[in-house]
C-alpha cells in the first residue's frame, strides 16, 4: 500500500503559494488533491468539507493566512474570511489568530512577515502532530486489554496531526496489542466514518467493522462495547463538549450501560470564552446532505431536513477529556479551566 | 394527486392468479408494480424488501398462500416458505398460518378451499385495516395538542393496512390539529422514514422534516420532542418490542429525557411463544446495506458490516403499547398477554 497523501500540505513558489488539500470527499475511491491558489478557494474547499477535523482545520487555516501573506492580500480580511468558514471548531479561529499574530507581531519587512506566518503555519501543524502522540500515551488508560472500542466519525490523520485524537489512542490500542474490536458508526450524513475512519482503520489493519449510527445501540445492548472514544470540535468552559451530530446520543447510551465515555481533543479545542453547552453556536449544514446521496433524492422533493453539523454533550456524561496536557474529568469545577492559563497556547483571546 | 396504489392486491384470473406488489425499493422516485405469479417470486421479493411492514407483511403472506392454493401447489411447503421469508416479524407467520388452516379446515373439493384461503387473506387485510382505525383512536389520548412528535422507519399505509400503526395514530393527531411537527428519522441503512414516511407525510399535508438518526439526540436535548411513536415487528411475552434498528436509541433517549415512548402494533404482532426479548431471532441483513448506496461503495471494499434489520427494546422503556384490543403498560405483569388469549385472533398458535 503507497504512503497515504498528506491530508494538508504547503506548496512553496514556483508551483505555489499554495495550499494543497487531499479531497476528503472522494474517499475512499478516489485519493484526488484541490490546489487551492486564492484564500477564497482555501475558504470555499473548508466549507464543502475538501478537508475537515477540528485540528486538521486549524492547521488549514493557518497555511491560509500565510498564503494570504505571500500573495499580498489584505491579512485581517483573509484571516476573519478563513476563521468565520465553519463557526463551530474552535481550532480553526485559534490557529487563524495564532498565524496572524506571528505575522503581525515579525519584525522586519513584508518578507519577514511572511516568513513568519508560514513558520507558524508549519508550527500549528507540528504541535498538532506533537499532541496526538501525546494524547495516545494519556488516552491509553481507559483501554482495557481486549477491549471493543465504539467510534464516531472521522478522528484519525485525516482529521488531526499525527495519528489523530480518539483514533490515535485507537491506534496506540491496537499496536499494544490490546484492541480486540473497532467499531466504526458510518456517521451520517457525510458518512465520515464509513469513509475515512474505515480508510484509515484499514491502512494500519486494524479488525473493524462498520454500521448506521441507529444501530449502535443494541451493541451497548448485547454487551458489546468497552469503551466509547470520540473527538471533540469545540469544549466550552464548563466542559460541554460539541462533536459530530451523533455524538450525544453516544454519551446517553454509554451513560445508560455504564460504558466509560472519552472524549479526545488538543487543548486548541478548548474555548474558555464560551461559557456553556447552550453558548456554543452549532453550524446547520445543507438539507441536501440528508435529502440527496450520491446524486439521487431519498425524499419526496422540497421535503425539509434538520441537518445540524454538531450536537452537544454536557459534561457529567464525559467520563474524561484526554488532551496532550493531561486528563480531566469535564464535569468537576475548574475540571477544563485547569487545563489552560499558563502558556502563550493558552486560547484566552 | 392521484389516489395511492395499493402496496398488496389481489390479481384474479384470467390476468392472475398473482399477488401484485407496489415495489416500496423504488420510492419515492417511482410507483412501479412487482407482479408475483408464484410463491417463490412472492417469497423473493419479501426477502427484498419490495413489500415490508409487519401488518403488510401479514397481508402478503396470506395472499401467498391463496396463490399457492389457486395454483396448486403444495401448501404446507407453499405456506412453511412464505413464513420463512422473514423472520422476525410475528403478523407474516401469525397470517400465513390462519390462511393455511382456512384453506385445511374449508368443506368442500379445491375450489372451496382456494376460495376459503382467499377470503382469509381479504380477512386479514380488512381486519388490518379496522386494527389501525382502532389503534388511532385509542393512541390519540397520548398526543398532547401542538406535539411534536418523533417516529422511525414506516408504519403507515405502506406498512399496515388503513392509515398504519404509529403513523395511524400522527394521521388521525393530524387531523384532529394536535400535530404541531412531525420528527421523521430517516431510518439507515434503507431509508424507510426519508423515503416512505416523508412520502405519506406529503401526501397528507403534514408539516414534517427528516433527520439523520443520529440527530435525534439533539432534537430531545433541545426539548423539540414531547412524544415518541413508532411501531413494532414482534412483541414478546414479557413485552419487549423487536423494531426497526435504532428503536431502542430512541427509548433510551426518551427515558433519559423524560419524554413518553409509544408503540402502536396490532395484537398479530404480539408472539406468547416469545418468551423475553432475548428470545427474539433478529434478522441480520446484507452488508452491502451499509456499504453501498445506489450502487456506489461507501466504505472500502472488503470492509465488514453490522446490519441487523431489528433491535429490541425491554418493556420498562416502553411507555404504552396500544393495540386494536386495548391499551397496556409492557412492564407491567401481564401486561401483553392480558390482551389475548379470548378469540380465535390468538396467537397461541
Amino acid at each position: 500500500m503507497p504512503d497515504p497523501v498528506p491530508p494538508v500540505r504547503w506548496l512553496d513558489p514556483p508551483e505555489g503559494p499554495a495550499v494543497v488539500l487531499l479531497d476528503q470527499r472522494s474517499l475512499p475511491g478516489d485519493e484526488t488533491a484541490v490546489v487551492c491558489r486564492t484564500v477564497d478557494e482555501l475558504v470555499d474547499a473548508v466549507r464543502a468539507l475538501v478537508v475537515r477535523g477540528a485540528p486538521l482545520l486549524g492547521v488549514a487555516g493557518a497555511y491560509g493566512v500565510a498564503l494570504a501573506a505571500a500573495r499580498g492580500d489584505h491579512l485581517d480580511t483573509a484571516a476573519a474570511a478563513l476563521a468565520g468558514a465553519r463557526p463551530t471548531a474552535t481550532n480553526l479561529g485559534w490557529a487563524v489568530q495564532r498565524a496572524r499574530a506571528s505575522y503581525h507581531d515579525a519584525p522586519g519587512g513584508r518578507p519577514e512577515k511572511v516568513a513568519a506566518a508560514l513558520a507558524c503555519a508549519r508550527g500549528v501543524a507540528d504541535q498538532d502532530a506533537a499532541a496526538s502522540v501525546s494524547m495516545a500515551r494519556l488516552g491509553l488508560r481507559f483501554v482495557p486489554p481486549g477491549a471493543r472500542v465504539l467510534t464516531h466519525c472521522n478522528t484519525g490523520s485525516l482529521a488531526a496531526g499525527g495519528d489523530g485524537t480518539a483514533f490515535g489512542v485507537i491506534a496506540a490500542a491496537h499496536r499494544a496489542g490490546r484492541l480486540a474490536h473497532l467499531w466504526v458508526d458510518e456517521t451520517r450524513p457525510l458518512l465520515q466514518g464509513a469513509r475515512l475512519t474505515s480508510y484509515e482503520a484499514v491502512r494500519r489493519g486494524m479488525p473493524h467493522t462498520v454500521l448506521p449510527d441507529g444501530a449502535a445501540a443494541s451493541l451497548f445492548a448485547r454487551g458489546a462495547v468497552d469503551l466509547v472514544l470520540v473527538g471533540a470540535d469545540r469544549v466550552a468552559a464548563d466542559g460541554s463538549v460539541a462533536n459530530k451530530v451523533g455524538t450525544y446520543m453516544l454519551a446517553v447510551l454509554a451513560h445508560h450501560h455504564r460504558v466509560p465515555f472519552v472524549v479526545v481533543a488538543p487543548t486548541s479545542t478548548v474555548d474558555l470564552e464560551t461559557a456553556t453547552g447552550d453558548d456554543i453556536v452549532i453550524e446547520q449544514r445543507p438539507a441536501e446532505e440528508v435529502t440527496c446521496f450520491g446524486g439521487q433524492r431519498t425524499t419526496p422533493s422540497g421535503v425539509a431536513a434538520y441537518n445540524p453539523a454538531f450536537d452537544v454533550t454536557p459534561p457529567h456524561l464525559v467520563t474524561a477529556l484526554v488532551t496532550e496536557r493531561g486528563v480531566v474529568r469535564p464535569g468537576e469545577a475548574r475540571g477544563v479551566v485547569s487545563l489552560l492559563g499558563d502558556t502563550e497556547n493558552c486560547v484566552k483571546r
